[in-house]
């Protein structure tokens, strides 16, 4: 059975301090703009106003996709694998954009085809199965292995806090998982699979449409609860989304910052708001993918992503790479002085 | 007499072979999106594939402006001077900035109204005069001021480059310098001051409109020619925005790339620009101020901006936050693993 942790609410009266405090530094009122909007969210999510953000990791997960058998990626399925071994290596470009925000990278098989990894450090064993089974001819896994994901992404989640996390970027390997990201937005969103489809790693047109095609028939078939998360997560989901979905809700309910990726890391949103809607309010989007379905996504979570860089590589790039402007916005709260300790007239001294 | 430095072109055999480089990493070809736009831009500018962009300085050009008399902006204008000791005093948002960024904050006081600063580290005295004098009812200065202003932002620059400077942004300070620049985008770009003319640091719509028709009476009494950068400059300028325009001129010619942060410096970039067309070459647009005539402004100068974080605070906060999207980059290019040397399979390798 499946554990959904409690959400505590945004501490509004802390955002409101927050607010206050950027207000008397030496600038006009609003005009460091996202930066100013991501300290006051964040102070309403840690209920902290002197929150801080130092101790950051990005939770990469892989698995592998049935459904990568009906040439929905330009890539082998070998390659889901090959990459975890280049993320333990530290050659990937999460571990170089992960070394210059200072997060730890942590990697998670939840289900890549083939024989277990052998331990090392920072990697998690999670795995559900050697990858899903193709969702074009049943579901993608068992309602018991969706609701193993959910609770082996909860339970890293849980160690690293217990270890000082105090941001968590999300991010994913897994060849075929634009595919099941396409199906789970379709099922949520209730928008097209075809607007909620592109080329993934680069497939051309033809092959995007083939693309189309595959989610279509594997939703007919499955016909997934949009509403219920469970459901789509096991009918046409993967296992790396599932893990994420949980680490999510667990960061939520011990009001931890969350910062998304992009496209597949959308999908496990949307599947850990469906569980626990409150977790939404712990959210913040990273980037908007090149992938063109993650706009829809974004707006369905009702965020506006920070950075828009046609950045579409996943990984958990994107959401490292906006962890410089929570840097920043912490550095602004900390260190810049008030019109009142640098002897700067105020707007309001104006003769 | 103005002296106006070689700018030398882009180098496009270098961009390309960085861009080979690129397509060798652990990734889905032109996944990183604008991160390799960067580092092949980055490559072209400086002739080097292995560039390196470790030293970085951010010139924040001060000044006032006798048009601050005509209602203007919300501030005093003796907040020109306090923003300049706060620099100095490494408590504004930029010194914040800067410090994260690892670039070194450089002030120039360019024109300042009241006494000369006392010296100090870090600090140049470039000043031309107690501020511009108010152009509507006049040049705002004499055409040698304005090529005093270029030659001292060259000198100031030289100096920085000799200390190993690798990357040159831009910022600036002066009360009443948004009511500048939309004169000098109007003059150069051709479009209306309306469109061009935004609250700056807050105005409300019926003081934005009357400063919309104090800048159509300077541009009508001044008659500035917009494809002349110095007759454009002398009459409706400033004396930090010419100083500006002068380092920019000197960065290019110097091949060394230059980030652009908001509106006052996109004004400085148009000077430049119709000074010697070539330095566009070396311009990355660090972001898009929240400002609106901003857009116009990076549109014509042909650029597309890293940054949109709905910021209009100046000083160079939006080009010093950028430059960690140079670091990014600089990173992936020295760090990331090929698909030959972490032993993954190309997309060409697919059965």
């Amino acid at each position: 059975m499946l554990y959904i942790p409690t959400i505590p609410g945004r501490d509004e009266s802390v955002a409101l301090r927050m607010q206050q405090t950027l207000d008397r530094k030496t600038k006009p009122l609003g005009s460091l703009g996202r930066l100013e909007e991501i300290a006051v969210a964040i102070a309403a999510m840690t209920g902290r106003e002197d929150w801080t953000m130092q101790r950051k990791a990005v939770l990469v997960a892989a698995a592998d996709h049935g459904v990568s058998a009906r040439g929905v990626s330009l890539y082998p399925s070998e390659v889901t694998r090959q990459m975890v071994l280049n993320f333990r290596a530290g050659g990937a470009a999460v571990n170089v954009l992960g070394r210059l925000a200072g997060a730890e990278v942590v990697v998670v098989d939840a289900g890549v085809r083939g024989e277990p990894f052998a331990p090392a450090g920072g990697f998690w064993d999670c795995r559900q199965g050697p990858g899903t089974r193709d969702m074009t001819t049943g579901p993608a896994m068992t309602r018991t292995q969706a609701e193993a994901c959910l609770t082996s992404g909860s339970e890293v989640f849980r160690s690293l806090h217990a270890a000082g996390c105090q941001i968590l970027a999300t991010g994913d390997m897994g060849i075929g998982n634009t595919t099941a990201s396409s199906a789970i937005a379709a099922a949520v969103t209730g928008r097209s699979v075809d607007e909620l489809t592109g080329p993934g790693t680069g497939l051309g047109e033809s092959a995007r449409v083939q693309k189309v095609a595959v989610i279509e028939q594997a939703l007919a078939l499955n016909r997934p609860d949009g509403t219920d998360g469970l459901d789509t997560l096991a009918k046409v989901g993967g296992f790396e989304i599932g893990v994420l979905a949980g680490a999510m809700l667990e960061a939520a309910s011990r009001r931890v910052p969350v910062m998304l990726d992009g496209f597949i890391s959308g999908a496990a949103a949307l599947i850990a708001a469906r569980v626990a809607p409150a977790c939404k309010s712990y959210f913040l989007a990273g980037h908007q993918s090149a992938e063109g379905g993650h706009r829809y996504v974004l707006e369905h979570l009702g965020l506006r992503p920070l950075l828009q860089l046609d950045m579409r590589l996943g990984e958990g790039t994107g959401a490292v790479l906006a962890l410089h402007l929570v840097d920043a916005a912490e550095r602004i709260v900390r260190e810049m002085a008030t019109f009142e300790s640098a002897g700067v007239s105020d707007a309001s001294s104006k003769r």
